[in-house]
C-alpha cells in the first residue's frame, strides 16, 4: 500500500530532527548542528545579545530593540490594536499613519506590555517532586499550585519583574523565565495599513508579497526612555541567498508532540468549528463596517484579526486533512509505542498513556462546545462583559492564597490583567451590542435553546434585545466604577446593581463548572500521560530535542532560500518595482497616499519583502531576523501557506517565514515619510 | 482494541438491512419483511394509489394529493420561496400567512413544478450496451448521451411529460421515470412563518417540537383544478404508536454506499469547506436584515434556508467525524474486498475499484475548490448572474443534437429551465448587488487573487465596485430582453452588451474546463468503479436491498415511536399545550397574531407534532405518512438531529423522522383560520 511506504519514510525521518527544523530554546541551542553546518560558535557575549535585545510583546507578539534608547521594532500588526485606540472619530491613524518628530509625540499605547527576558532556571525537580506519586487529578492542582508559587517567590512582589513558569516537553521539563517587565511602551512610527497590510487577506500567507509590516515603539521607565545596553543594529544591506541567520522571538503554540487522537480532535471537532464560529462573525462584520466610515473603523481592526485568524485555521485543518499526514502520524506513534512496549520500565508506566489521553478526547467530544462557549466566552463576545467577570472573579480569587487562585489572578498574572482592566481604551457600544447580541445567538444555537446554561443566559428575553439592554444600562465603560468594584472586593460585587456584573454572576457558576470538569478530566489525565511520553522519549532518543513552541523566547536558524510551488520556483525577493507592478489602485492592492506622492522617488530595485527557511509560528510575528553579528536583517511578519502546517510538522522544502526587508524600511522612513531622525536612530554605526 | 469490537459489530449488522432502514423503490418493495413483520400484504391497488397520490415538487421537496380536486399538502418551508415571491413591500405573506377563500384568490406560484409519477422502466440492459467496453472516460459521456436519448424518446417532445433516467446502486441499475408534469400550481393556504416554523432554527432538528410546517397547493391543468383520482384522504386520528405506517417521498442524496476515501472527502473537504462558506454568508444577511424591514423581508427566505442547510451539514460532518464511526466503515470495506478478492472473477475486474476511487479523490483536493466557486457558481452568488449564464450556455447548447448537450439544457430538462428563467418573480437589486460583491470576495480569497479565473473575472476592479456595477447596468431584470435573447441564440449573445451578459460569456472558459476535467478525471472514475463494486455486491449478496437516496419516488416503513436520549426518554407525540408552554413572545418562540387571539379556544391535548422509525432525509420533506388503508395521518417535515447521519447509515435506535399530525392541522385550519372549506375538502369522507 502506498500509504504505508510513505509513513514509514516520514517516521524514519523525525526519529531525528531535520536541519534547520526548530524552535530553540537558549539553554539549548543546536550548538553542534551550527558548528558542524556553519562553522559557527555560539558565544556567551552573543547568547547575551540574543537574549537581551529580544523581547516579547505580552498581548502575544515578538519584537526587539534596535537603539539604545529603547526604540523597538516590530510589526505594524502586533501595534494595531493601540494604533486603533490612539484614533478618534475625527483622526484615524490606522488609515492615515503616526510620526512622532520628537519625544514628546510619542504617544503612550494603554494596554501594551513588553518584557525582556533576565534569566532562565531550572525547576523541573521541584514541579515534580512535588506531583509525585499524586493522580493525575491531584497532580493538576498541585502542579498550579507549586508554579504560582515559584512565580511568587521569584518575583517578590516587584511589578516591575514578571515570573513565568514555562511548561516544555509536555511537563518533561520545567523552566522558571524571570522578565523586566515594561508598561510604559509608546508608539513612535507606524505607516498606514494600506501598505503595512498591503494585499490584505487576499495576501496574507503567501508570498510574492509586499508589505511594510513595520512599527516603532519605544520603551519607557519613570517617564524616559530606557537605556538600552543590548540591541541589534540595523543594517540595510540585509541577508543573502545561503547566509546564516538567525530569528529570535516567542513563537506561540505548536502541537508537534500531539498523540494521534489529539490530532483528529483537532482535525473533526475544534477546527471545523472554530472556523465555522469566525466565518460567521466575519460575515458579520462585514456588513457592519458598511453602514458608515466611523462603524468601519471601530470594527476594522477586529475584522482583521478574525480573517488572519480564519485563514490561519484554515491552513491548519488542510494540513491536518492532507492525505497520508494522519496515517503518517499514526505510523510514528505505533512505532513509538512498539519501542516503548518492548523496555519492561517504560512498558509498566507508559504502555497505557496513549489510550488514556484518546479516552480524554471523548469527554472533549461531550464538553468542548460548552467549555468553549461558557468559559471560553465565545457565547458572550463583549469587551464589557469580559471586564465584568474578570471584576467577579478577582472579588472571589484575590482573597484566597496566591497559590490557590485560578492561574489568571495570581500575583505574576496581576499587573497585565489591570493593566487591561483599567486601561483607558475606548470601548464602542455599538460594537458591544453587535458582538455580544450575535454571540448569544451562536450560545443558544450550540447549545440549544434548553440548555441550562442557556436559560440562566437568557430567560424569555431575546438574544439581541437582552445584549441592547445589558450594553445601555451597564456603567462599566466608566473607569472609575471600575476602580471601585476592583477595591471594593467580593462586598462590592455582590453589592452591585449594574447589570453587566450581574449576568456576570449569574452565568459564572456553569462556565466555572464546565472549566473544572475539563481541567479533571481532560487537562489532568493529558498533563500526566503526555509528561510520560515525554519522558519516554527522552529515555529512548536522550534530549537533543527542542519543545512545542510555548510563548518563550526561541531561536531558529536558517537561510534565505526560494523554494518550488506546483514546479515553479518561487523568487526568494520581491522589490519595490514589484509592488508597483501588483497596485491596481483598489483595496487592499492600493498604495497609501505618501506612497503615490513618492512614487517617482523610489528606487525600484529595493527589496522589499523576503523568505527564509527559518522555523516559526504565530507568535514569532516581530521578531528580528539576525547575523552572524547580530545586526538586525530583517523583521518576521509573516509565514507561506505550508507555515501554517508547521503547527504539526516542519517541512524545510516548503515552509518559510516572510519578512520585511531592512532596506525597505529606510526607503520608506527617508523618502515616504521624512523620518530623518529615525533613520539615524536605527541606521547610523554605534 | 475497542475500535475493533465496534466495526465488527457494525460490520455484523450492516450486511442485511436493519428493521424498518430502507428507501425502497416502488418496483423492489420489502414485500417480505412487511408481511412478516407486520402481516401486510402489498396489493396492486394499494401501490397504484400510493404512487398517484404522491408528488414530487421539482425544486426539491415531497407532497401529496389530498383531494379529489387537486388540493396538495406539503410543507411550508417547500413553497416559502413561492410565498416570497408572492409578496411585496405592502404585504409580507410570509408573516402574515395567506388563506384563498375561493379559487379564484388561489395564487400562481411562478416556479413551482409538480411531477406525478406515471410509469417506470428498467433500462438498464440498454445504458451498460452502450458503455460496455468504454474507458471510463468514454463511457461518461456516452452514458449521458444515451440517458438523453432515452428520456427524449419517452418524451416524445411533449411538455407535460417528464422522463428520466434515474440512477440506482451507483449505476448497477438504471430506470426510466415518466412523470406527468404540471406547472400551473397555485398557493391555497399558509399559515404565518411564526408557527410554520415554531422554534426556529434553534429547534429545527430537533424535538420535542411544535411547528405546524404545512401548506396546501393546488394543481391546475389548462386553467381548471386538476381531477386528482388518487389522493390520500386526511385522518385527523392520525397513528397510534407501533401501528405500521408509511412514508412515501422523493429523499434527495444519501451516501450510504460512499467507499471510506469518498466520505474523507466529504469529512475533510468538502463539508468543512461548506460549512465556512455558509457560516460567512448567513453572518452577512443577518446584518443586512439589520439595515431596515424591507431588507428583512427580501433575504428572509434566502437566510432561514442557510440555517438550514448549515445544520444539515454541521450533524453530516459530526456524524462522520463520530468516534469509530470511520474505523467501522473502513472495516466493513476490507471485508468487502476480501469477499471481492477471494473470487477470481471479481478480482480480476472489480478489486482495483476502491484503489480508483481514492486516487479521484485526490483530484478532488486539487479542483474542488475551483469547481465550487466556477462551475457551481459560489463565487458568483446572483440570481441574474445565473440567468446570464444559462442564456449563454443554452445558445451554445440547445443547437447541438440532444444527446450531446449538457445535461441540464436536453429537452427533457428545458422545461423546467425556462419555467424558472421567464418566471415573473421579483429579483431584489439590493440583494443581488450584496450577494454577488461578497461571493466575488470569495471567489478572490479561495482560489488567490493571482488566479487565471480572478483576473479574468475582476480585473482591476474590486469586487463590490464590479458587482454594484454589473448589477446596476444589467437589463436581465426585464423579461423581455431574457426572452429576446433566449429566441436570438448565439447571434443574439453575441451581440448583446448587457454587461452581465459580457461578464457570463468572459468567465465561462474556466468554469467550463473545470467541469470537463471534474467529470473526466473524478466522475467518470467513480461512476465506473462504483458500479463495479455494486455490482460485486449484487453477486455476492443478491439485490433485496434499496439504492441511495436519487431524488426518486421511495416508500419507507415505520412506527411512531419514542427514543432515548442520554438516559431520558423523548415522548412520540407533542401537544398544543407544550407548544404554549414553549412560547416567550420572543422570536422564533412567539406565536402569531392569530394563534394569540384564537388562544382559548385551542384544544390544548391536540397532538401537534410527533416523531417515527422511519428512514428520510432532505428531499422528504412534505412527504405523506399514510396507514394502511393510505389515509394521510401525518405529514413529514423534518427528522431529528441523528436523522442527519442518516446521509451515511440508519440507525433505528435514534434516527427519527418528525411530522405534523393531522389534528394539528385540522384544529389550526378550524379554529386560527376560520378556513371550514378547507377542512371540508380535506376532512370529510369521500
Amino acid at each position: 500500500m502506498k500509504y504505508r511506504s510513505i509513513a514509514l519514510l516520514f517516521a524514519l525521518l523525525c526519529t531525528s530532527v531535520l536541519a534547520e527544523e526548530g524552535m530553540w530554546t537558549l539553554d539549548n541551542l543546536p550548538r553542534q548542528a551550527l558548528a558542524r553546518q556553519y562553522q559557527f560558535d555560539v558565544t556567551p557575549a552573543w547568547s547575551q545579545t540574543v537574549q537581551k535585545a529580544s523581547l516579547r510583546l505580552a498581548g502575544g507578539c515578538s519584537g526587539s530593540f534596535v537603539s539604545a534608547q529603547g526604540l523597538v521594532l516590530t510589526n505594524h500588526h502586533c501595534v494595531s490594536r493601540c494604533i486603533a485606540q490612539l484614533s478618534s472619530r475625527d483622526e484615524n491613524l490606522l488609515e492615515a499613519g503616526f510620526v512622532a518628530r520628537e519625544l514628546n509625540q510619542e504617544a503612550i499605547c494603554p494596554e501594551i506590555e513588553v518584557n525582556q527576558l533576565l534569566d532562565i532556571s531550572d525547576v523541573t525537580q521541584s514541579i515534580h517532586q512535588t506531583i509525585a506519586d499524586l493522580s493525575p487529578q491531584q497532580a493538576v492542582t498541585a502542579r498550579k499550585a507549586a508554579m504560582s508559587e515559584l512565580e511568587a517567590g521569584c518575583g517578590q512582589g516587584d511589578h516591575k519583574l514578571r515570573c513565568e513558569v514555562v511548561t516544555l516537553y509536555e511537563g518533561g521539563r520545567y523552566h522558571l523565565y524571570k522578565y523586566r517587565r515594561y508598561q510604559d511602551v509608546r508608539l513612535v512610527f507606524a505607516p498606514e495599513t494600506q501598505i503595512a497590510a498591503f494585499g490584505g487577506d487576499p495576501d496574507n500567507f503567501s508570498f510574492p508579497r509586499y508589505a511594510l509590516d513595520m512599527s516603532l515603539l519605544r520603551v519607557y521607565d519613570e517617564g524616559q526612555p530606557v537605556q538600552s545596553k543590548h540591541y541589534f543594529r540595523v543594517n540595510p544591506a540585509g541577508a543573502q541567498v545561503d547566509e546564516l541567520v538567525f530569528v529570535t522571538g516567542h513563537p506561540g503554540t505548536t502541537r508537534r508532540a500531539f498523540t494521534v487522537a489529539q490530532l483528529v480532535s483537532l482535525r473533526d471537532l475544534i477546527l471545523p468549528q472554530r472556523m465555522s464560529y469566525l466565518a460567521e462573525l466575519r460575515g458579520v462584520l462585514r456588513q457592519f463596517a458598511t453602514v458608515g466610515p466611523e462603524q468601519e473603523r471601530i470594527s476594522r481592526r477586529e475584522y482583521l484579526g478574525i480573517e488572519n485568524t480564519l485563514k490561519a485555521f484554515r491552513g491548519r485543518h488542510a494540513a491536518l486533512s492532507e492525505p497520508g499526514f494522519m496515517e503518517a502520524r499514526r505510523s510514528q506513534e505505533y512505532a513509538l509505542r512498539e519501542r516503548v512496549h518492548d523496555k519492561r520500565a517504560l512498558r509498566k508506566t507508559t504502555a497505557g498513556a496513549w489510550d488514556e489521553i484518546a479516552k480524554a478526547q471523548l469527554v472533549w467530544r461531550d464538553i468542548y462546545t460548552d467549555y468553549s462557549m461558557l468559559e471560553l466566552m465565545r457565547g458572550y463576545q463583549s469587551d464589557l462583559l469580559a471586564i465584568a467577570r474578570h471584576l467577579v472573579r478577582a472579588a472571589q480569587e484575590r482573597p484566597k492564597p496566591n497559590a490557590q487562585r485560578l492561574r489568571e489572578y495570581t500575583d505574576a498574572a496581576l499587573p497585565q490583567l489591570t493593566q487591561r482592566l483599567f486601561s483607558a481604551a475606548p470601548i464602542h457600544p455599538e460594537l458591544e451590542r453587535l458582538s455580544l447580541g450575535w454571540s448569544l445567538e451562536k450560545l443558544r444555537e450550540f447549545l440549544g435553546p434548553d440548555h441550562p446554561a442557556v436559560r440562566l443566559s437568557l430567560g424569555v428575553e431575546a438574544p439581541q434585545a437582552l445584549a441592547d439592554r445589558l450594553i445601555r444600562e451597564t456603567q462599566l465603560a466608566d473607569l472609575s466604577i471600575r476602580k471601585a468594584l476592583w477595591d471594593g472586593g467580593a462586598a462590592a460585587i455582590a453589592a452591585s446593581a449594574d447589570p453587566l456584573i450581574e449576568f456576570a454572576r449569574r452565568i459564572d457558576g456553569p462556565a466555572r463548572a464546565v472549566r473544572a470538569r475539563q481541567e479533571q478530566d481532560i487537562q489532568a489525565v493529558v498533563e500526566t500521560n503526555s509528561t510520560l511520553i515525554s519522558q519516554a522519549r527522552f529515555q529512548l532518543d536522550g534530549t537533543d530535542n527542542y519543545p512545542d513552541a510555548s510563548f518563550s523566547l526561541r531561536l531558529s536558524y536558517g537561510q534565505v532560500k526560494a523554494w518550488t510551488e506546483k514546479g515553479r520556483e518561487i523568487e526568494p525577493f520581491t522589490t519595490v518595482a514589484g509592488a508597483m507592478a501588483r497596485a491596481t489602485g483598489q483595496a487592499p492592492f492600493a498604495f497609501p497616499p505618501s506612497w503615490l506622492a513618492a512614487e517617482t522617488q523610489l528606487k525600484l530595485t529595493t527589496p522589499m519583502n523576503f523568505v527564509t527557511t527559518h522555523d516559526i509560528i504565530g507568535g514569532n510575528s516581530g521578531s528580528p531576523m539576525i547575523n552572524r553579528k547580530t545586526e538586525l536583517v530583517g523583521l518576521v511578519f509573516d509565514g507561506n501557506l505550508h507555515s501554517l502546517g508547521g503547527a504539526y510538522a516542519y517541512d524545510g522544502r516548503y515552509n518559510r517565514a516572510v519578512a520585511v526587508h531592512p532596506a525597505a524600511m529606510k526607503l520608506a522612513l527617508e523618502t515616504v515619510y521624512a523620518a530623518d531622525h529615525l533613520v539615524d536612530e536605527l541606521f547610523s554605526a554605534p
